[in-house]
């Protein structure tokens, strides 16, 4: 359904656009973790995580037509972001959908981006209903977050770039919120290194995947009360899914201060800002939870937006 | 008393050893600065700040005799830091005096590279007889944190990667704690495009090197209460003050809450950790403070050894 030759269709149509971010190496990480870990810095994407790149080239692929009605998006904040800076980027208009709790720091910069804002309370209100009656009424092209195999494949550039940079590993690590990161990122390092083992991260109270995984069917899960708000969808995608059925060998728990310690980490030893969500897979390493026969790990930090003042409050 | 060619020396001497820092370019920061900014990010260095390539290049000049004795060396912390890790590469031991009010991160990360420490306090001692009493009764060799030509050489190597890689700029800016930074660093500019304007920051309350300039020599001033507690010093350096009288231009000053809005920019929009000191050329670009006719400015963010919870306090 996504392929790597989509993958790296995306990345010749993000070529320029999006930044190819750096591969941080940190000798201490390497001696805590057991292995050697290479860390694709997503936090330093434009509009400050992954989510650029599925975003954008989504975006891109709309028609001319379409571009010029504009686009609409549901997120509880980079894809929101990201959808914004896209549109910009193209010449078009965006209106996203955000929950009312969103951090204040992602609302601003989406409204930054210069994108229209209508938000919803994502304990009580259905935000697929409100997107799809804005792009039903006014004629927008709705770019979901995840569930969409351009945004798959955008997302899956992130993984082209690491392993581009430093060949094979044995291991592939990225956090789930609706899938669409891991999806695109397997896709990619299972195509083209067979053997790679690829592994979720998911927040204790968010394990929407993981137990849908071992249900074999999605699993809805009541909304997930955790630090972690990128990674709280309560039900994989459609498209998702099955894709990461496919795909993903294991899933892996980490708690809200699995996630605390791994945004200090970061903070104290490699010197950058990590959102919660962005900690997922550091947390994993940290924590020793993958398989210990793991040598030579990628793992991807998938964002940077927490605010100064958040940032504070979490890890003070 | 300090060349280019001492600092190409230096260079290639710290080649492979050091990191070749990344240079960080935000349209965001062009905007709030009213130019193009590149900045140099020393936080990146091993050992967190740009203090391990001066530190590294005068104990690789060292001979092994002197390197089998040890080092010793005083600071306000980050020199420690790369001291500690220059005679640990070096394969030789370091004796680091360091004050008692020193953060508990870098006091940590001190003794994390192997170095022994002896503390004292910084308002009523001398860390100077402290540190000659300790090089002659222990035979060891002593490397200052900034008034050496080997240490000023091996900090201008920063600027020569940051010229190398983004060419000719109208503008420096530089931290000036003892001025081994901005001596090194002006050596580089002014040899490579004369006409360059160099700007060194001070925080108001540690004014020691601008009111050494306005007088035409060395002022002492008391110990700056200050959070930019890298750039302390009392009175500049009898080598750096003479260096720095030919190669600065001018010295801007900022408070401690430019230098919070500074860090929090960082960590906001640029996603990386500045410790205080570190943030000051951020803050006196972002206040504008800067000479209106720069238009290509390069600024060196010396360090980012603050902690998780130190970092909290300082910006919740």
């Amino acid at each position: 359904m996504v392929t790597l030759q989509d993958v790296r269709d995306a990345a010749a149509r993000l070529d320029g656009i999006a930044h190819r971010t750096p591969v941080i190496h940190s000798r201490t990480l390497d001696e805590l973790a057991g292995a050697q870990v290479f860390l694709k810095a997503e936090n330093f994407q434009r509009a400050g995580a992954f989510k650029f790149r599925g975003a954008y080239h989504a975006a891109s692929r709309l028609t001319a037509d379409q571009l010029s009605r504009g686009i609409v998006a549901f997120s509880s904040g980079n894809h929101a972001q990201a959808v914004a800076l896209a549109a910009r980027e193209l010449g078009s208009s965006a209106i996203i959908v955000m929950p009312t709790d969103s951090p204040a720091a992602k609302i601003e910069a989406v409204r930054g981006y210069g994108a229209d804002i209508v938000t919803y309370d994502r304990y009580t209100e259905d935000r697929h209903a409100i997107a799809g009656d804005l792009a039903a009424t006014r004629g927008l092209a709705l770019i979901p977050p995840y569930d969409h195999p351009d945004v798959i494949a955008g997302q899956g550039t992130a993984t082209l770039e690491l392993l581009d940079e430093i060949g094979e590993i044995d291991t592939l690590v990225a956090p789930i919120g609706g899938g669409g990161l891991i999806a695109g990122s397997a896709t990619v390092a299972k195509a083209l290194h067979p053997g790679v083992r690829v592994i979720g991260v998911e927040p204790e109270a968010g394990d929407d995947t993981r137990r849908s995984l071992a249900a074999g069917e999605p699993v809805r899960i009541p909304v997930a009360r955790t630090i972690a708000d990128g990674l709280t969808v309560p039900v994989p995608g459609d498209i998702t899914f099955p894709l990461n059925q496919r795909l993903v060998d294991e899933v892996i728990l980490v708690s809200d201060d699995d996630l605390r310690d791994a945004m200090r980490f970061a903070l104290d030893r490699l010197k950058i800002v990590l959102e919660p969500s962005g900690a997922a897979g550091l947390a994993a390493l940290l924590t020793r939870r993958l398989p210990t026969d793991s040598a030579r790990i990628g793992a991807i930090l998938s964002g940077g937006n927490v605010g100064a003042t958040r940032l504070a409050e979490l890890i003070g």
